[in-house]
């Protein structure tokens, strides 16, 4: 299977991996994540290359993850905007600070701090059940997969 | 910057992202969190290619995310297992997943569900907060870079 084949996969992760699971990409969402907007500085501030980072966001665009406005018409210039679809992938990258914080930080500061606004308080955004409210992590839930998806495992184990 | 050079970053988005934001490390991830831990089970549920997915499972060993572990000594046999580190990966998943459920998938139900072993329910986990314990998103939370993560942006920027 080829990466691009992976958007017809049944599985969402895979179809989510296949459009965001690349170094670049999120990067780009970082960088965004932390108030980024114009081209020149995503650039620099993810050390992308300008071919790759202008590659990176027409399909980003093109995936309405990021929407281009204009901001002057004399010269032409324009931002990038995260849209609601690209803003809803936030906790993905929380997701990969706090394994990062975790796991490949020495100091014991994570280099980006995060305040809760309604709360004031510092936080480390994690995962909790959505019906009791409680923590959950990768041992306290069970999996089942759906019909289609069962199908289409069973079809790759032939 | 090269890819490679992220794994220098002060920031440790950056560097988890070096490290696994990468198409086939993450369905590895996804597959293993479903259970699978033989090769020819990662090769044909990912669809990855017997040499890509040697390569990435190398890389995941080598960095304490998965271990291999022996299961027949004649014929030598080995399964792939994740480590706590590779367990704590998890969030990075359900992530992507609650993102593709909601904006990829057509149909509404999701090809992989979730239930709370504790509560019984099935959960789609979402971010709270860790000292309020409310729900969480990229707009209801203020960023702080650390001194040196601050100073890293500044000398990009010059």
């Amino acid at each position: 299977m080829s990466r691009s084949d992976l958007s017809q996969n049944v599985c969402t992760v895979a179809r989510t991996v296949e459009m965001v699971g690349e170094t670049w990409s999120l990067m780009i969402l970082r960088e965004m994540f932390l108030g980024s907007r114009r081209f020149d500085d995503l650039q620099r501030r993810t050390g992308c290359s300008p071919h790759l980072l202008s590659q990176r966001l027409k399909r980003l665009e093109a995936e309405q993850i990021v929407e281009r406005r204009s901001y002057s018409e004399r010269p032409p210039r324009h931002e990038y905007r995260l849209t609601e679809r690209g803003r809803d992938l936030w906790p993905v990258v929380i997701a990969l600070k706090n394994w990062g914080d975790r796991w490949l930080d020495k100091t014991g500061a994570p280099p980006i701090e995060l305040t809760h606004k309604a709360c004031g308080q510092i936080t480390r955004p994690s995962m909790h059940c959505s019906a009791c409210g409680e923590p959950v992590d990768a041992r306290s839930v069970t999996v089942r997969l759906s019909p289609k998806m069962a199908r289409d495992r069973a079809t790759a184990d032939r």
